[in-house]
């Protein structure tokens, strides 16, 4: 991902960078990949019936990640307020997927991962918020 | 939009359904295509370098928009707490975005109509978690 | 939905709208939430193990029918070629998820509505596609 | 990205993971976010009025890879049909969005990234739909 070397060249940034900010943008397209690819293997299990609300957190997960590595991304004009509650509840989001993968992490690997994805765009996603204070 | 039916059917709404919540989906998708179009028309005005801060609030507004009309599609399990965040960030994006738009809605029908469906979707959303309370 | 006042005002379209596209917008937005919503209610039915494909079908077609509603909204410059094989792509996408759906409409009334919306958008997307011929 | 890892742990995958593939998926969520930027910092620029086309092929790229990365994810089932239509459609739109971004390159530092990005991505599409032929 160049989310770093794209923001760099925006004419409004110039080269200042948040460097919070960039870690979170590129943790957020990564953890809805990650979402994306936990729900359809949990569909894919013999237990899927136990996997729903794994399943259900992934999807709204994925969504709210996409969501905000896009209005992250963009720096033109201002729109700080909406970001800042865009990725806190991206925040949220990735904090409940992350416990409820946690509970299956022991008996499948992409649950495991999903987590760890989980939490690492959460805390970049807390990190980019003090970032903007 | 056939949401309140499909959302009707759903094996854990068995017809008790949230119309609050069923008129923010659908204002959502709505406003989703309005501010998809608004940004695209302002874009191709000849004034567009006064329109900047317009495209990026109807792009944010519309990524939003998306996200929600999704997740609060979503009935199986429970999310209520990401729900809650998603909608009142899109309830901010979409009064932001409205505000932006009505200021160019003498010059601009786009904005105008924009700028409407905005202000629809934002009070469904403030509805919406009223409802939801 | 005012994606044909939206498309009318658009300063490159001035009031020659393309009606045929107008629908194929407003079915694809519509389909997307019947997708997403058909594919949430298979995960809460008892039944869920026998409806994983229906389940895959649905999310990948509301995908394709969201990016579909937003590029075929689009009338700045022009990317007819992507517009075209876009629209291809969720006409298939519609067909095969209504296919799913309709083998489960007898027992599920969400695939019955939902096969619904998928061969309205299939339809749409047809003569869409025709238009811009 | 980990969408290795997550995808050789997919019950139907069983490790047997189909690279191409993979670059594809990781390539396409990469090439949304360069687009996204892209669009952003040509909005930002004082020669906007010039890069209008850039900024609406540039939107156009960001839906299809973002539906592409989503799509080709999903190893449950089989909708290989709507996987290839999908790659095809997204091969174009980068194709046509390096094109338009390498006129700019030379002016534009965001326009030559974004361009190596759409080709990289591009390619990634054409080698995955060669693996799946």
């Amino acid at each position: 991902m160049m989310a770093r070397a794209m923001i760099a060249t925006h004419p409004d940034v110039k080269g200042s960078v948040n460097d919070a900010l960039i870690r979170c943008i590129e943790d957020c397209y990564s953890c809805a990949q990650a979402c994306t690819a936990c729900a359809d293997a949990c569909l894919a299990e013999d237990m899927v019936a136990e996997l729903r609300q794994c399943i259900r957190l992934n999807l709204d997960c994925a969504d709210l990640c996409t969501a905000t590595g896009s209005i992250a991304t963009r720096r033109t004009g201002s729109n700080e307020a909406v970001i800042r509650l865009t990725v806190q509840a991206c925040t949220e989001a990735c904090r409940i997927c992350a416990e409820e993968c946690e509970r299956h992490a022991a008996m499948h690997e992409h649950c495991r991962i999903c987590a760890e994805s989980c939490r690492r765009c959460e805390t970049a996603c807390r990190e980019a918020l003090d970032s903007l204070a």
